[in-house]
């Protein structure tokens, strides 16, 4: 990757800006604009998980952005969770409300008391919804845009089931949405990790998560997954009635990709120094023509290029740069706001019957003949997407490493960062003081152990407390 | 039309329920839960909408949902207008802001303070965006489902001008947009109205809006469109440099389709007496497969079933129903949800190589051999489109009429409704007192005259203060 570690802060709001990603100027702290070049990928990539998902047979619902104190108030771990970050709508017009109510931090307590009026007998379940907008918390952490700010992106999918077999085949398919989308799809590389317990989701049993790094080795969390087990059902009184006519709990997951989580990634994952890379099938521009002109053959040239547009634009989002600014400044503008592929075209080449085409993220150039052009975009366009996520999953693995003690975890972290393979006491409540030794220590987050893949040190100690390690645990710095 | 126009009401309010579109449960007074039935249809009717809209040079953003106290207050009309129904966001966590926020009922305080920003030259404009997304407004009038509560989904679009005419042009283009979206594409017939001036948008120079009827022949509002003039870009410093580098005012427009709303009017023009009807590329499912079964021959006919529903499922959005009810009770629950067409499959069908079809909305049946059925399917669903449409336009034209008095207006009403003609004296100002007139005597409300068509009435006087009639006006009850 060529974007330099230690300026990637410095890279990321230099493209935000130059790009026009989003305007931070909004008047209020914590909000931004999101403009048009990233609306339209932020669009696609919306479209493209929600398919994913009804795929699998999730189903898409609106409900509230609003929620009564009251529904809020029922889980208790969930209230103390979220009360501290949520906006409250207290008037109305000149009308001072007497039930208060918040905007969504997220939704469990606007759509279980309505899963409890739905669900009655086993063929009622599983139900599985999905709904898709901004939720709101009232961050108090620096923000950055699209990382954390105090409305964002997201889909929520909310499950139910009759068994707790159910409930975590769910979670394991939700693992594997994530690694079609974020993964296949987008090329985004990541370790699915379950937290530890004083690091899960409040109300939760359980919480797995998608964990990415950006370039200066921070992790990154981007989808997760809550095992809510029958905690929220027994609040709200989600229940079936089993075969025998006898009324049980039904088990819960939720799942909730944050879209413009996910973007911020896809931005820091594949750009380079010149600016944004994008997928080939996500880039807003998939085609821009550029003509080379020169006084006295402008027409010809300019005719020749429209033509181009016209038929490219049959097949892929295509526009004709015929703006008055010199070529070079245009390369570098398309560049910077990624564009997949560069076509172009002055005399010479129309007289060779090939135009020359330019590839954004390799900067390979090619001359190819005109009629030959679709076929060749559509395999540079398949050719950039495996190449992106391959070049991505390599610096990724790279940043593997492990540590036995606080001071090799410590250097770790300080030369590149990445995810630190540490044995650890346990992910249980009482390794919560150890945590917290290693982020005075060190600087650094655990962030949980590898789903589905036990790991158990033997005879190892752990990193914090020295007694003896009964897991792996990953240690980084985060966003 | 079978829904009997006196009922309306009711068939409205039960297929609501029994097509699972809509749950009224929820605990916050005029807000609702759109159910998958509904949401799946109004997430179609987004992707369509926007299209239309990006084919036309708009591009995407995102804004934030809430808006702060100062911008709102910055237009006089406009707060005016909106500041009796907007929520009020007062606290976060435990802090009372200091800064109060508003949940956006409508965009303009949030975008064009960014649009002064963003605006320098002409090279700049035109500058066209939508977002999509929910509003808030503290309705205060009695709700009904999809049609008025206090929370709405609907695209706006927000378009800067450097002279009036482009506005104006806009304006018409957005009557395009409604004409290809509303009527041709989801069968809605229309009159495009400009609005008299005591019910333009708060803070307008003029309001055109297309108003449906529904079955009971009261009329409903769907997309509007506001010429803005230089109201706002005055207050929020809209500006471009002209050629002579003189600084001007810029002329914007604003375009609202509510999607929620639409949906009503789609619901309401193509049902029936048995439930849901919805142009073929709307419906959630096009084709359902019903197999007739029989003792003894259920796992033959099941397995041609799955095998019709394999094969079509490439080409529609199939569903086979294999439950346990009878062929009636299925019959009627696809019905009731609008499922386009229905394949009827059992013994002798297969030994006859042929199977039942069943057209929706006419209850047309046809024996169509297997291997035919997809490109059969594609043409009933063609035919639909155009035949719901075409009843739509023969009833809704049947709904025109003309009085003359208040005693004709008042019978026309009371007689079914619609739109009436009615002489009137002035669409300024002026006129609101003859308005309200007409609202005592008739329970009518004035609506506007015809857009692009000015129908003077020759010889005849207002028809509420006996004076000169200068404009056409129509009147109608509505919602």
């Amino acid at each position: 990757m060529d974007i330099p570690k230690e300026n990637f802060s410095e890279w990321y709001n230099s493209v935000i800006k130059d790009a026009e990603l989003c305007d931070l100027r909004y008047n209020l702290k914590g909000f931004v604009v999101i403009m048009p070049n990233a609306a339209d990928v932020i669009s696609r990539m919306y479209r493209l998980y929600e398919d994913a998902l009804e795929r699998r047979g999730h189903r898409k619902s609106y409900f509230p952005a609003l929620i009564s104190e009251k529904n809020l108030e029922a889980e208790k771990d969930h209230v103390e969770g979220f009360a501290p970050e949520v906006f409250w709508v207290t008037r109305a017009g000149k009308n001072e409300l007497e039930e208060k109510m918040i905007m969504r931090p997220t939704s469990e307590t606007a759509m279980y008391p309505m899963y409890s009026l739905w669900i009655n007998g086993k063929t009622d379940l599983p139900l599985r919804l999905y709904q898709s907008g901004p939720v709101w918390r009232y961050e108090t952490k620096a923000t950055k845009p699209f990382i954390r700010g105090r409305e964002f992106y997201w889909i929520e999918a909310h499950d139910v089931f009759a068994t707790e077999e159910d409930a975590l085949a769910q979670v394991r398919e939700d693992m594997e949405t994530t690694e079609e989308m974020i993964h296949q799809s987008f090329g985004i590389p990541f370790i699915f990790f379950r937290r530890p317990q004083w690091d899960k989701f409040a109300g939760s049993v359980n919480t797995y998560a998608a964990d990415t790094l950006l370039p200066d080795g921070r992790a990154l969390q981007l989808p997760s997954t809550h095992m809510l087990g029958n905690n929220f059902a027994k609040v709200f009184d989600v229940k079936y009635m089993d075969d025998e006519g006898k009324e049980e709990f039904c088990w819960q997951t939720c799942y909730g990709p944050s879209i413009s989580r996910i973007f911020a990634a896809l931005v820091s994952t594949h750009g380079d120094s010149r600016g944004m890379v994008l997928p080939f099938h996500l880039a807003n521009l998939q085609v821009v023509i550029v003509p080379i002109l020169k006084k006295g053959n402008e027409e010809k040239v300019l005719s020749h290029a429209r033509g181009l547009e016209e038929a490219l634009s049959q097949v892929f989002r295509t526009a004709l740069d015929s703006g008055d600014d010199t070529p070079g400044f245009k390369f570098n503008k398309w560049e910077l706001r990624g564009a997949a592929v560069r076509v172009e075209v002055g005399e010479r080449d129309i007289e060779s019957g090939k135009a020359v085409v330019v590839r954004r993220d390799t900067g390979e150039k090619a001359g190819v003949p005109f009629d030959e052009l679709a076929r060749r975009i559509v395999a540079i366009g398949e050719e950039m997407n495996i190449s992106l996520r391959k070049r991505a999953d390599a610096w990724f693995s790279g940043m593997g490493k492990e540590a036995d003690t606080l001071e090799e975890l410590r250097k770790a972290i300080e030369n590149g960062g990445g995810f630190v393979k540490v044995p650890f006491c346990t992910d249980s409540r009482e390794g919560e003081p150890c945590a917290e030794k290693v982020k005075e220590a060190c600087a650094a987050n655990i962030r949980g152990s590898k789903y589905g893949k036990e790991e158990i040190p033997e005879g190892k100690k752990c990193i914090a407390c020295g007694k003896e390690a009964r897991i792996y645990q990953y240690a980084s710095r985060q966003y």
